[in-house]
């Protein structure tokens, strides 16, 4: 699957000589590492646009790198992902990595599959967004490439791990709804049976941060969780449920906007209004929810910040596969819209 | 990047023994060929799974294959492509082929960059989806690579194509608009300058079925196009130059169902109502448009159909890459909802 033949491929060696710099500095701007001033990089820059010069082809003679990250995304349809992508590639824009996307990997399977794939693919390294496989599993993964894993809640020497913090997300939402005079706030979240993954997957930390605030603020009468997934289907499922319960929640916090996407239609299905009827407050602060016709209750985790701070992790992990593993934890913050207001009565 | 040395690998000379069949059977049934029956793949699928083959990793072993199909995808925030790429994934389900997608290859360059990422990884085939590229540029990775072409009006004997007729999708809903008795109906079209690319993109397609339409009808005096980008951004703006002429027109007809989202929050903005003020209409029917809160009319341009369509035609062109090109051409329907009315006054 080798490109047709062509004259001789422009090597790094030809851009050092054209732009009248070292390798090792023509290197270094191509790994955007530091230590290459504006003025150097202009010049290679220079150099390899003048020759032709295709990094991407000639790296497998580079050090065998293939400048390529691949990036698992277990939904493509959850409009978050789109977010932590921005900051990846954001983050990459200037450097000569492409980022190849492993999509739909929502199992454990799928995601052997996928990360097999892309090692196989000599990918130079990995961000894992969200993955459901065993810990074991992702130190595996990470003693073959360079990893960082976005969404888990643990620590791992192996690996890097960039997180928003789940729990105090899920205080934001239950301290809003209790404000406005809330009572009955019922959680849609995304089922989990499995003991690591309970303690390690952001779902999981914010049905715990639910439960959480739900006590501390006297309302653990009110606690009230529907298990589906996040989905908008699993949305959908979980409001027929609680609209059916007699008295009804006040309140419904999902898990992820898109989760609230489908709370939100089988609301409307009902005949009921929001927020009239019943408030309605979603995660991820995603460009739906900020949709005039939407107007969503969220909680803002930063997905591009996440994306930036993998990419960022990532790209040092990469130059130094040795380092020491380091754990980023975001602060998120509430941004209350239409579909949160006092409950009637 | 090579895996840790491992214990021998598990080779499909070593799944043929097990299953007490040919090697070529083995292959058959992994690159899920004809005539392969349903037992032969029982009994290989058993054997793989028993001795824990790897397809994926031993396919450089095996006629130079990586089962590795590339998804070229202008944006990933689009909802339509999701559609498409559940198609591809649908058709490939039972074979062993895994999708990485090249996200946010919105121009000629980024294009470039992330197919010659795709070939120099080796993945087996490519599937473009609404490349801005010129044809030579298409043409030229088809050469390199099996390739299929989604949403380019394009004929080349060198790749398959597959697109949905967006000339009569257009049509459709400019008749459904002038049904309900509007005559001021604009358009919002993504803009295109480069000549190829107004003849083969389904975006200009759909703005020449437009004016088309609006002639055939006698409405020529109400044609009128803003041109900005497919994208909610996109559709803001548009709509805020629209809602500012005077006439305002009495229906917006949305090139995308992305480009509706940022009209009826510029709408929406303005204090004026769906459909009191002003019908809706967009384009590719996504969850998006069927969702209660938005109920937004809009053309299903059957997108899993078509991405299933490109993968087949894609494992046909890996096995065969001297075959006959193919152009499939889909034919629209509307789905008309609550965003379209008829005109107040």
């Amino acid at each position: 699957m080798e490109p047709p033949a062509s004259p001789r491929r422009v090597t790094i060696v030809d851009v050092a000589r054209h732009a009248q710099v070292s390798t090792t500095a023509v290197s270094k701007v191509l790994r955007n590492a530091y230590g290459a001033s504006p003025e150097m990089r202009a010049k290679v820059r220079r150099a390899i646009e003048e020759l032709g010069y295709r990094p991407l082809a000639a790296a497998r003679g580079l050090r065998g790198r293939t400048y390529t990250i691949g990036v698992m995304l277990p939904d493509i349809r959850n409009p978050f992902f789109p977010e932590i992508l921005d900051g990846v590639t954001g983050c990459l824009a200037d450097t000569d990595y492409q980022v190849l996307l492993g999509p739909g990997c929502n199992g454990e399977k799928e995601e052997a599959r996928v990360t097999e794939a892309m090692i196989d693919r000599g990918m130079d390294g990995l961000v894992l967004v969200a993955p459901v496989s065993p810990r074991a599993r992702l130190e595996h993964v990470a003693s073959v490439v360079p990893t960082v894993v976005i969404g888990r809640h643990s620590h791992s020497p192996k690996y890097d791990s960039v997180a928003d913090d789940d729990v105090a997300g899920a205080a934001l939402v239950v301290g809003h709804l209790a404000a406005l005079g809330h009572r009955r706030i019922a959680h849609i979240e995304h089922h989990e049976t499995d003991p690591t993954r309970i303690a390690e997957m952001p779902n999981a930390q914010r049905a715990d941060g639910y439960r959480q605030a739900m006590r501390d603020l006297g309302l653990h009468e009110g606690i009230d969780v529907v298990s589906t997934s996040y989905t908008q289907q699993g949305g959908y499922e979980g409001a027929k449920e609680l609209l059916a319960r007699r008295p009804r929640p006040t309140a419904i916090f999902a898990g992820a906007d898109i989760v609230a996407m489908g709370v939100l239609e089988a609301v409307s299905e009902a005949g009921l209004s929001v927020p009239g009827d019943l408030s309605v407050a979603g995660y991820d602060n995603t460009t739906f929810a900020a949709l005039g016709q939407i107007s969503l209750t969220s909680v803002d985790q930063a997905g591009r910040e996440i994306g930036r701070n993998a990419a960022r992790l990532l790209l040092e992990r990469i130059e130094d596969r040795g380092k020491t593993s380091v754990q980023v934890k975001l602060s998120p913050t509430l941004v209350a819209r239409r579909t949160t207001a006092r409950p009637a009565g």
